[in-house]
C-alpha cells in the first residue's frame, strides 16, 4: 500500500523523482503526496517565481483547485477576476482606438460555476501547493538539479530508474532509485533532451513580444479588463493583476516586418514608449515596473512524453506556445493531474500498467489541439491592423452578441474558442477508460447515444446543485468527492416511488457486493472492522466512491430504509435532486435534467479520479447494469471480473 | 486625525481600553483598530476560548464578516453549515421518538446570501479576530484585569477616563488614561457592578442544563442536523459541530419539577445515560467527549449601557439568555459595530456626541426582542413533552410546510422566529440616524411609504447582484464597501437613457460638491492630490463611499462620459444594474425593483457604516434631493449644512 511510507528498502528509494517545481511539478506532487507515495523533489531555483511568468487560472482549473481544497487560499490574495475581454480596433474614420466589442471570456453556455478568468502571480499560486506538500511531508529540495539518470525494467522491475541529483553549486550529490522519474523541467528539459526526444515546430511564423508588469495611472477605460487593442502604431495585450497591478504584452517584432530578427529586443523605456503611441488618444504612465521580458513565440510540442512509462515528460517541456490565451499552467495542471491518477492506480494495484500508455495519447491530443488553437490566435493578435473596411463597424454596445457581419476574424477566433480556453473544451478521445462503440464493453444498457444523456465519455461531469440528505446542505455534486485518486459512481437512482425503482438499486448494490464485482474484487477485506465509521468517502475500497441522487425531496428520504446498506454506507453522499436550476427551469429533477438523465429512470454514471466522464450506463432491475460496468472495468483493471466473459 | 498614531499625549494616553476579549471586545477593537485608533485590550484569560462555549454565527453574522474580509478564514476552518432544524416527538402512538417535520432555519423568504448557520468553536473565531488585530499592531495583554476606573469628563475633557489595569496574579499594574472604557468582560462585569448597573431578571422560570460537545456514534439519521428532541424521557437539543463533533444540550432540572434546585448538577456519564434514554429507539455512544458544562439557564438584561457615554457596556455584560437560539456571540458582534462606528464618527469630528446616545436605545431594544423570544423559545424548548394529541399528526414529508393543523407551539415560535434568529429581523427604531416621520429632515421626496420602496430605516439593505462597470466582475452590491467606517451612499440612477436622468446626476453631484453639503462639509480640502488616484473608496471624505447604480446593461455604460466627474472618481463603484435575479424574474433592472426602487426613475439611499438603512429619497432634477440628504445628515453632523436652514 502507498500509504505505508516504510515499505521502501532503503532511505534512498523512492516512488518518483520530480524535477522542477512550477505548475507541473507541483500538481503532480501535491496528488501523489496526498495518496501516500514517497517523493523525491528537486528545483534549480532558490526560491518559487518571484515576479513575473505564468498568471492565468482558467474557470476549470479553478474547479480543480476547489476540488483539492485549494481555492480559497488561492483567492485569498485577491486576484483579478476576468469576465470579459474589450476588442479595441482603429476607428472607421479618424485616428486612435475605439471599443469595437465585448465578449464573456466564459460565456453562460458553458456553465462554469466559476465563470472568470482568475489572474495571479505565479509565486503566489506556486507557494500555496508548497504548503500543502508540506503538510504531506514532503519538501522540495533547492537549489538542485539532475545530472543523469537511467531507466531500466528487465534489471530492476520494482525500482528501474536511477537518478543523479546534484546541487547547482555542485557542492553535493545525492544517487537515488525510483518507480518514476517525471521532467516538469520546462522547455528547456535536460531529460528530454537526454531521451532524444525531438519538438516538432508547429509554425514558421514568427513574433517577438514583451511582457510587463507594474502599476500605471491611465485614462484608458478598460485597463480593469482583458483587451486586445490593434491600432496603427501596433498591438496590445491587456491583462488585468492583483494588487492595482496590469500586464502588457507588445509586439516589437514579426517576421512579416522587412528586417525581421527573432532576436530583436527592446527597453523598458521603448516598450513603453510604444505603449503610448499605441493607446493614443488615452494616456499612460507607469508608477513601477515590477518584471519585464522580451520572448519570441515559439511553438512547439515534444514528439513523445514518454519512451518506456518510467519517466515521463509534461508541461512546458512537452508543448511551448504563446503565453496569451492564458492556457499554460492550465494545460500543466491537467497533465500532471493525469498522470498523478494512473500512476496511482497502477501502483496501488488497481489498473494495468498499460493504462498510464494514455497518458501521452490524452495528453499530447490536447496540445495538438491548443497549439492549433494558439497558433490561429496568435497569428491573429499578432496581425497588423486589418483595414479599415474588416474593421467592425462600430459595434452596438446594447448587445454582447454583434451580428456575423460585424464581427472580424479576430473576435471570431476569440468566440470559437472560449470553450476551449476556459477549459471546457478538453475531450479526452475513446480509449480504454473512455467507453466509444469499440470499447471492450458492450451493453445495450450503455447510454451512448445523443438522445439518451448529455454526458460524454472524456468530457467532464456536468455542475449540479443537489441537496446532500444527511445534513441538508445545499451542494454542489461534481465537488463532492474530493481528489482522492477514487473512481467516483454516480447513481442517479431516478423516482424512488416509482415501481422497480427500489429495487434496480437493491439490484446493482447487491451486484457490486457480489464477489468478482468491479467493487468488491477490490474492497477492503475487513473494512468494517478496520474503517472508522466516520470515514466518509473510502469505507470500503480506496479505488471508489459511491454517491447517490435520489429524484426525491429531501424529506422525503430515509437513507437508512430508502437505500441497500452498501449505498447508506456512504451516508455523507446521499443527495435529493431538489434543487431548482435555472437551466432546467422546468425539471422536476434539475440535476438528473442536466445529465441528459431520465428523471424517473436515472442511470449510473462512472467518472474517472480526474473528473472526466468514463461511461454512463442504464439503471435497471436485474444483473445487467452491474454487468455492463464489470465490463467497463474489466478492460483496465488488474483482475478478471466475473461478469465480463458473459459478455464479451 | 485617528490614523495619526502619534497624537495622543503620552504613551500611556488611549482611544479606548477594551476589557474583555470574546466577541464582542474582538469586533469592536477589531474595527477601531483599522479606522486607526490606539487600543488598550486586555483579558484575564491567558489564552483565547479552548472548548465549549458560543459557536453559531448566523446569517447576517456571516455578511458582516465577509464584509471584514474575515468569513473566508472562518470557512477555513470547515464549520458545519444547519440549514434546516429537524423536530423529534413521541409517536401519536407507541414508545420512542419520530421525526415530526423539518424547517429551514433561514428560509427562502428570508433572501440570505448564506441561508445557513454556521458552527465552529469559538476559539477559532477569536483566533481570526485576534490575528487580524495584529496586523493593525494590537495586542491583547494577557491574563490582565481591571481594577478600577474613574470618568470625569469636566476635570478632563480629552481623557476623561483613568483606568488601573493588572496583571492577574499582581505582579504588574498599569494606569492609563482613555477617551473611552468599554466593558466586554462578559456576565460578571465588574465594571457593571463597579457602575452599579443592575440586572433586570425577566422570567422567574429556571431550567438547569448539560451541553456536551463529543464525538459520537449514532444511528440516529439527524446526527448531523440541529435538531429539538422531545420525548417522554426528557428533551434534547442536537447541534452539529466541525470535525465530526455534536454539542447536546441535556435538560437537567425545570423548574416545574417538584424537588427543583437550580444547584442540581449531574456528571458526564449521568448526561449519557439520560441522552440514551431520550434517543431511544436509536443508539448513541460517546467516542470522546471535549467540553461539558452544567448552567442554570438566566435570563436577564442590563438597566443600561452606560451612565456617561464614555464608559459602554456591551455582550453578555449587558444581556444573558440561554444559548439554544444560537444568539449569544452575533448579538455581542452588533453591540460591537454599533457603538465602534458611532465612537469613530464623534471622534473623526464628523457626527455631534449625542450620537452615541443611540447605542444604548438601539442595541437595548433588540436585547429586549431577544430575550422575550429566547424566554418564550427556551420555556418552549424545556417543557415536558406535549399531550399526544398536541402533537404533530406524522407530517407529510413530502412538504417543508406542515399546515397549521399540524404544528404544534414550539415549531410556531421557531417559524415566526426564523427571520429574528437568521439576524435580518432586527429593525433600529426611528431616531436622529434612522428615518421617521418625527424626523427633523422633512421633504416630499423621502420615500417613506410602503408603496414607494421595500427599504425601511432601520433595516438592512436589501441584497442585489450587479455588473461592476469597470472589469465586468459581477459582484454583490450590499458589499462592495468594505466596512470602512464610512456612510454608504447608493445612487440608483434608474434608465440614464430616459430624458432628465442625466441631468439628475449632475444636479446631485453638483450640489453635493457644493460649499455646505453634507458631502463637501467633510471632504479633504486637497483630495486630488493627497489621495492616490488607486484609492476606491475614500477618494474625497473619509466619511462617505459613494456607489451609482444604473439601470442599463454593461456595455453601453461609459463611466467618463455618462457620470458627473464626482461620482465617476469612484470609478470602482459604478454598477450596471443587469442580472436577472429569480425573485424579481419579470424586472428589467433586478437591483432597483429589489430596493424596491422606480426602475426608471432610481433614488438615493443612505445607508449607515454598520449596513442599515437610513433614509432613501427620490432622484430628481434640481436642487431639493441634496437638499433632504443635507437635512438628513443635519440632524446629526458637527457642522451646520447648506440646504438645512431653507427646509427647516
Amino acid at each position: 500500500m502507498a500509504s505505508q511510507p516504510n515499505r521502501h528498502p532503503s532511505p534512498n528509494h523512492y516512488d518518483i523523482v520530480i524535477v522542477g517545481a512550477g505548475p507541473v511539478g507541483l500538481m503532480l506532487s501535491t496528488c501523489l503526496a496526498r495518496w501516500g507515495y514517497k517523493i523525491k523533489h528537486i528545483d534549480n531555483r532558490p526560491e518559487p517565481t518571484a515576479t513575473g511568468r505564468a498568471d492565468g487560472i482558467q474557470p476549470r482549473s479553478l474547479d480543480l483547485l476547489r476540488n483539492m481544497g485549494l481555492k480559497s487560499a488561492i483567492m485569498a490574495h485577491k486576484p483579478a477576476r476576468v469576465y470579459e475581454v474589450a476588442f479595441w480596433d482603429p476607428p472607421k474614420n479618424g485616428k486612435g482606438i475605439v471599443r469595437t466589442g465585448t465578449w464573456a471570456s466564459c460565456p453562460s453556455f458553458i456553465d462554469a460555476r466559476y465563470p472568470f478568468t482568475t489572474l495571479l502571480h505565479q509565486g503566489h499560486i506556486e507557494r500555496v501547493f508548497i504548503g500543502d506538500l508540506e503538510k504531506n511531508g514532503v519538501k522540495i529540495q533547492r537549489p538542485w538539479t539532475i545530472k543523469g539518470f537511467t531507466s531500466n525494467e528487465k534489471e530492476n522491475p520494482d525500482y528501474p530508474v536511477s537518478v543523479e541529483l546534484e546541487h547547482v553549486d555542485g557542492t553535493f550529490k545525492e544517487s537515488v532509485k525510483a518507480k518514476y522519474l517525471f521532467g516538469g523541467e520546462g522547455a528547456r528539459s535536460f531529460i528530454r533532451d537526454q531521451l532524444k526526444i525531438g519538438i516538432k515546430h508547429k509554425d514558421p511564423i514568427a513574433y517577438v513580444w514583451g511582457v510587463m508588469d507594474g502599476v500605471v495611472k491611465t485614462d484608458f477605460p478598460d485597463i480593469k479588463m482583458k483587451c486586445t487593442i490593434h491600432s496603427e502604431n501596433g498591438s496590445i495585450m491587456v491583462i488585468p493583476r492583483e494588487d492595482n497591478m496590469v500586464r502588457l504584452y507588445i509586439q516589437i517584432a514579426s517576421s512579416s516586418d522587412p528586417d525581421f530578427n527573432p532576436r530583436k529586443t527592446a527597453s523598458v523605456e521603448e516598450v513603453q514608449a510604444s505603449a503610448k503611441r499605441i493607446l493614443q488618444p488615452y494616456s499612460i504612465e507607469w508608477e513601477r515596473v515590477e518584471w519585464y521580458s522580451v520572448y519570441p513565440i515559439g511553438q512547439g510540442i515534444a514528439d513523445k512524453y514518454t519512451i518506456d512509462h518510467r519517466v515521463f515528460l509534461g508541461g512546458d517541456a512537452c508543448h511551448t506556445h504563446s503565453p496569451k490565451a492564458g492556457q499554460g499552467m492550465n494545460t500543466a495542471f491537467l497533465d500532471a493531474l493525469n498522470l498523478a491518477w494512473k500512476i496511482h492506480a497502477v501502483e496501488a494495484g488497481f489498473a494495468k500498467r498499460s493504462v498510464l500508455e494514455t497518458y501521452e495519447s490524452e495528453r499530447k491530443d490536447v496540445a495538438e489541439t491548443l497549439l492549433a488553437f494558439d497558433n490561429k490566435y496568435a497569428k491573429l493578435f499578432s496581425q497588423r491592423p486589418p483595414a479599415a473596411n474588416e474593421v467592425a463597424a462600430a459595434s452596438d454596445h446594447s448587445s454582447n452578441q454583434p451580428s456575423q457581419e460585424e464581427e472580424n476574424e479576430f473576435i471570431k477566433t476569440f468566440k470559437e474558442s472560449c470553450e476551449f480556453t476556459s477549459g471546457y473544451g478538453v475531450a479526452y478521445k475513446p480509449n480504454a477508460l473512455n467507453w466509444s462503440p469499440s470499447h471492450p464493453a458492450q451493453s445495450h444498457l450503455i447510454l451512448a447515444h445523443p438522445e439518451s444523456t448529455r454526458l460524454r465519455p472524456g468530457r467532464l461531469l456536468a455542475n449540479a446543485d443537489v441537496t446532500r440528505v444527511v445534513d441538508a446542505n445545499v451542494v454542489h455534486l461534481e465537488q463532492e468527492v474530493p481528489l482522492n485518486g477514487s473512481f467516483r459512481l454516480f447513481v442517479f437512482g431516478g423516482n424512488p416511488a416509482l415501481p422497480g425503482q427500489a429495487q434496480a438499486l437493491r439490484d446493482l448494490a447487491s451486484g457490486m457486493a457480489k464477489k468478482g464485482s468491479f467493487y468488491a474484487a477490490y474492497a477492503l477485506p475487513d473494512a468494517d472492522r478496520v474503517v472508522s465509521h466516520h470515514e466518509r468517502h473510502n469505507p470500503h475500497s480506496r479505488f471508489f466512491t459511491v454517491c447517490t441522487v435520489l429524484a426525491a425531496p429531501r424529506a422525503r428520504i430515509e437513507i437508512a430504509s430508502d437505500l441497500p446498506h452498501l449505498l447508506a454506507r456512504y451516508r455523507e453522499h446521499v443527495y435529493a435532486d431538489d434543487r431548482w436550476d435555472r437551466r432546467v427551469p422546468d425539471a422536476r429533477a434539475a440535476a438528473h435534467a442536466k445529465m441528459g438523465l431520465d428523471q424517473d429512470r436515472g442511470g449510473v454514471v462512472v467518472v474517472r479520479p480526474d473528473g472526466y466522464v468514463g461511461i454512463v450506463v442504464a439503471l435497471q432491475e436485474g444483473g445487467a447494469t452491474v454487468d455492463a460496468l464489470n465490463a467497463y472495468f474489466g478492460a483496465f483493471v488488474t483482475k478478471e471480473l466475473g461478469g465480463t466473459q458473459a459478455l464479451l
